[in-house]
């Protein structure tokens, strides 16, 4: 293990790199001209149309108030201001209890370090069994669990200690189900009305020779829910229409492009090739080229769109239902409808925003294979990656290349370009597979079938957890691929799987306190300056906005991304929980890695994330299951871990553990997850009635006729996919109803004092 | 192995003695004094009053009719003659799905065995591995996988006969699950109706200081289900009460006997002594001391009754709503009520007669911790249960005895008597352990908390399942106590565990084979003499039976017995999936077994069994589960014996096996098990919507009124326990319906000739 000394040195780096990425995001952040890069959410809400410069052009561009150039920390603060309630209004309950996460790492950790730092850490430190043996070790092993000799009655000490450690996070993990079960269903409570609360989507609806599936459905609810049923919205199959929408919309934005370009160089008119990639091909007038083809595409599109309406087989054998009131549509998600289970599927709608629409005619046999499918898929792509790795590794040498394009023989072979491709390449296929994990995990997930966008980041974040988990962690403890590692373990008694791992754990802490301190610190310092934004929204601004909507199509603010943050909390957690007995030396790091990214992510909600779906913290569960996983690995371990130094008194005690621990969270299952998976009928009774007394002449038909219908089908000829998707939801409104686009909630009355005292303080409105 | 002989003498004794059973019960069934142990069904369905007996007293008691005798197997085509439908018409669903498990071994192992015969058996007979072995082998032997030489291409036969095993398994699986499902909903269509089907179970009413359970649970529905709610029963905690009857009813049996003994010599007044079991305490004339003794517990069942009824606090937080019509209680069963999902719970209520009262009250929190306690104690019992009976049987030992009862030591002392012991005592602990071990499960289901039966039978057949796989099948292929095996299973790696099972599975066969015969065919044999009842009730005739009523409570038809019957069969489909490929001669015996097993229960069913409770085949999910636990189990057996058997190039395509099998039962979950959880509402609104055509003006609620009171109350003064019952069942019967009671309901016209085709031919109507 690395001297404390090392340790040193490596913190310095990271927290100097961390410095520089805060630096400079405090200098570029109150630039006017990146205004729109780092405070994205607040034009998406509508509260800002131009950044609040200082008057002249230049000022525009540059931000010339000096004195806001010392204060550079203190969007910290400004971000840890806004209180919790106000920030489910301005971004989303999700985002809300996201930033939790990152809170309940600190609660359970602070108090975790600080026992251990007054207890384990003096009863570890006071042996020599390191100096008394021939072992090289550092000042760092001295606090770990490696200084106590073997058999001593010390080892009582580290089992109180993961007794009380295993309380305490149960005990935190509770109390915050608790907390975040009844923050949903306040916030379920007190939303306005919205078309998802009256909605049930059925699938599977059986196919019928003498009715179409409009009818079929209309009868079927008509009959079995007589006093509740209210109207519904077929499915159509509009992927082919989507994908021509978005065509032309690329197309367009081509256009726009050259006639900018022309305009500003009037002399000479833009051309293109129209063969691949725009490099082949006869050379034409890039203007005419893209006006005719936009013309084309419209036609096509007009086209398709009249087969999808008038042709029955595009009509997928599903539909959007809609009931008189919650209580009815609570009651149809929560039944089954017909004797055969796997017709007249019935859940709850997701929000408009939220459907995957291209899942949504997918047959219940085809689940399941395809459910098979990826499962098998997805074991081996956990175990097997690196085959295809390594075979592309082997194609990917100097050699190989030379053989493939022998004109570049000569330019290979000059030695500074030989080297750098050399050491280069072999670890380019492993990056570049890594960088598109999630999006391979995400195309499982889609492919698997699921029909609303937060169930698919929820799917893909388990698969990244586990392979993270197998990959990562597994992976670095014991060296060797997961596919070694399953050989091993097959070969191995289920008494030594622990005790391998185990016996290993304490040697890794150095490893995990650097992955930690680049992967969480420097990366979570890295996140906030967002340089990819950055640069693209710069080019863009340069080469294709003219109006201010172009402008606004130019930021690209993106999610939290949950199904790749998520797993990588959990990470932590894990090495947490695990180290926290052997090694607390780690403990710090972790903590310091919780406060910081609880800043930054809650800075990044406030400004920056748009938020892309309202799941109203649906995917809680699988937070709490996740660390209640990581709790049971940790006690494995230690019992592993505690057997090989002949601790094995212990045994019996370290066995009760994970037996309570999974039986705690059974316990936590039946209380609280059905509050995230159920709607109670006491709930949607009690907002019936209110809503039935205030106003009692709604016309609530109208307002949830065209809330399910397709995006494309929504917006004009002229929209394209994002904007339709907007309008959707933005249509609802404008029947008489007091409600309020999601987008635009915030009220300015008495919460404006607090948002300005969020912004960069020289630019006070 | 043994010999071919040595199977042929064992099969030889069995099958004699099952014959020697079969002649007794042939001779004794025909007897009219036996008639009411050999034929209760028929007494309970009030079908028989008094048997039919050939004129005189004579007559009455022994069957004088010796042509009757000749023809002394003609049962059993009279048993298999009763067609399905009339046979769920006359013991109800359960019992006719019952007989499908039966049936299933049937289908399932016969066309398997016809395989295996033709293609497997030459495969293994033709090759000499075990003539050229030094080792000593039977001509069973050669018939099993052991006579392939190691590393054979022949085994690749054994694979694909696997293969088509499993698909035959799963074929008939798939199809049977369809058709019970089918037969479920059809029967819960065609039902007449019932309180259950109007009625949800509510539990953990929440306390309230203001209102009584009852309001509180009126006000709830009122406001939660406007539209549907009818009325309530508060649950009584009335398990004192009952007990107080139940020992009333007790006396009241002796008071009988010493009544009747007087009655028969009154020369003598029978008396008692009051003390310990009757050997202690001052002498009391019986008569006198039972009467006041009635009358002591006749006041305080009175002031009991008066002190429940009117003490709120005997009123559990508990209640059965009722409500207006099918559609309505199949949404409060299958819907969450309130936000906190740990009270107001709703499900189905069970059958009146079905409910188990005493579980009613067990709050949500309790339930959790007594589910953990039984898990904990359930598998300290599977593994460690050979330890307490290890300790009894050092204590049992001759000295022991000696020391403890010193006066008894000359008697012990003598030879026959002192080997006897010596002989028996060891086993005895074991054996009553072995005896008592359903009632243990059964306890601890009691003690877990289910509120039905049925429920408590199904979780005691689970359980009972899991020990006989630990205990006797691994016991009896991997000798040693179940802990040793789990110590074993501990250390060993996860690859060799069924490698250890797979290589001794076929030494183990001829055990396996003699096991059948005894505990299959001959305690199938066994069974239909009920030997037990037969004394029982011929005892209790003659000590205690004044009227015909008292005739009919010495009856004791018993019951299928799920939770003991269902895991025994389960035993013979893992024995013969396990075997089908190793060493097919199991077979045989098998479908022996099956076909046996299903003419007796057949008959039994038919003419003994009665119904206790109707739970419309609410078990098969467990049935086709357990099947499929050891299709599974028997793949990686044989996964694990092959390797053994250098034939490892077959290992990917066997992991293949278990992964295709946990996907098919996957997907039978999500295709089937619904119709067994839940009750689709389509359903429910067609039998209301009948209904109201049919019955416009019934009066639902005086229908539902009482149909959920606690059994003790229903009765009067006089009635036991069971009585009350029965009228439970009855009472709403007298309601303005066309209801007719389960328990007489064959109607006599066109039916009648079939059923008397079922009695004894000479006893012809």
């Amino acid at each position: 293990m690395a001297t404390l000394g090392d340790i040193g040195v490596a913190a310095a780096i990271n927290i100097l790199s961390a410095f520089v990425f805060f630096l400079a995001f405090a200098i570029l952040r109150i630039q006017p001209v990146n205004d729109r890069v780092y405070f994205p959410k607040w034009y998406i809400k509508g509260l800002r149309s131009s950044p609040l410069g200082t008057g002249a052009f230049v000022g525009k561009i540059v931000n010339l108030d000096f004195r806001s150039y010392v204060r550079f920390l203190n969007w910290m603060p400004a971000a840890l201001q806004m209180p919790e309630p106000e920030l489910i209004d301005h971004a989303g309950l999700d985002s809300a209890v996201y930033l939790r996460i990152y809170l309940i790492g600190l609660k359970i950790f602070v108090p975790i370090a600080f026992l251990a730092f007054t207890i384990l850490v003096p009863v570890n430190w006071t042996n020599n069994t390191l100096k008394l043996s021939n072992l090289t070790y550092s000042d760092l092993d001295k606090l770990s669990i490696s200084n106590i000799p073997m058999g001593s009655t010390r080892f009582w000490t580290h089992l109180v200690m993961a007794y009380a450690f295993t309380f305490w996070t149960c005990y935190v993990l509770k109390k915050e189900y608790e907390i975040v079960a009844s923050m949903r269903l306040h916030f379920l409570a007190s939303e306005h009305r919205r078309p998802d609360q009256f909605t049930v989507l059925v699938r599977n609806v059986p196919p019928d020779p003498d009715e179409s599936v409009s009818e079929l459905v209309e009868h079927f609810f008509l009959v079995n829910h007589p006093d509740h049923y209210l109207t519904h919205q077929v499915v159509y199959n509009a992927n082919k229409l989507s994908e021509l929408v978005h065509k032309k919309k690329k197309m367009r934005n081509w256009l726009d492009y050259y006639q900018l370009k022309y305009s500003r160089n009037q002399s000479k008119k833009p051309s293109l090739k129209t063969g691949f990639l725009a490099l082949w091909g006869t050379r034409v007038d890039a203007i005419d080229y893209y006006t005719s083809e936009i013309e084309r595409l419209s036609k096509e599109i007009s086209l398709e769109r009249d087969k999808i309406v008038n042709n029955p087989k595009a009509i997928m054998p599903a539909a959007f239902v809609s009931f008189q009131t919650r209580w009815g549509a609570a009651v149809c998600a929560q039944t089954q409808q017909s004797r055969n289970p796997t017709i007249w599927l019935t859940e709850w709608a997701p929000e408009p925003r939220d459907i995957y629409w291209d899942n949504l005619a997918i047959p219940f046999v085809s689940l399941a294979v395809r459910r098979l499918i990826v499962a098998v898929a997805f074991f081996f792509l956990t175990f097997f990656f690196m085959i295809p790795i390594a075979f592309v590794q082997s194609l990917a040498n100097i050699e190989g290349i030379e053989k493939a394009v022998p004109f570049l023989k000569p330019i290979i072979e000059m030695k500074a370009i030989k080297s750098f491709i050399q050491g280069f390449l072999p670890g380019i296929a492993l990056k570049i597979f890594l960088i598109f994990l999630p999006s391979i995990l995400m195309l499982m997930s889609k492919f698997e079938g699921f029909i609303s966008l937060s169930g698919l980041e929820r799917r893909s974040a388990t698969r990244y957890y586990i392979f993270q988990f197998i990959n990562v962690f597994l992976g670095s403890i014991i060296t060797g691929t997961a596919f070694q590692q399953l050989n091993n373990f097959i070969h191995q008694s289920a008494n030594n799987i622990p005790k391998t791992i185990g016996a290993s754990i304490p040697m890794k802490a150095t490893f995990f306190i650097t992955y930690i301190m680049v992967d969480g610190w420097a990366g979570v310092a890295g996140e906030i300056l967002r340089l990819k934004p950055l640069i693209i929204y710069h080019l863009k601004n340069f080469f294709l906005v003219k109006t201010e909507k172009d402008r606004e199509e130019a930021m690209d603010p993106g999610t939290i991304g949950f199904n790749t943050g998520e797993p990588q909390i959990q990470l932590y957690f894990l090495l947490g929980l695990v180290y926290a007995v052997v090694a607390p030396i780690l403990l710090p790091f972790i903590i310091v890695f919780f406060g910081l990214a609880y800043v930054v992510y809650r800075h990044q909600i406030i400004n920056v994330y748009n938020q892309e779906y309202e799941s109203a913290a649906a995917f809680w569960p699988d937070v709490h299951g996740r660390i209640i996983v990581a709790l049971v690995v940790s006690q494995l371990l230690l019992m592993g871990l505690l057997s090989t130094k002949h601790a094995a008194q212990s045994t019996p005690l370290l066995v009760t553990l994970p037996v309570l621990t999974i039986w705690f969270h059974r316990f936590c299952k039946g209380r609280y997850e059905p509050a995230f998976i159920r709607y109670p009928l006491q709930e949607a009774m009690m907002k019936d009635t209110l809503e039935r007394a205030r106003e009692p002449n709604l016309n609530l038909k109208s307002f949830l006729q065209n809330a399910y219908i397709h995006p494309v089908f929504k917006g004009g000829d002229d929209s394209d996919y994002d904007e339709a998707t907007e309008e959707g939801e933005k249509e609802p409104a404008l029947v008489l109803t007091k409600r309020q686009s999601r987008r635009n909630t915030p009220l300015a009355s008495k919460r404006s004092r607090s948002f300005s005292s969020l912004l960069p303080e020289d630019q006070e409105l």
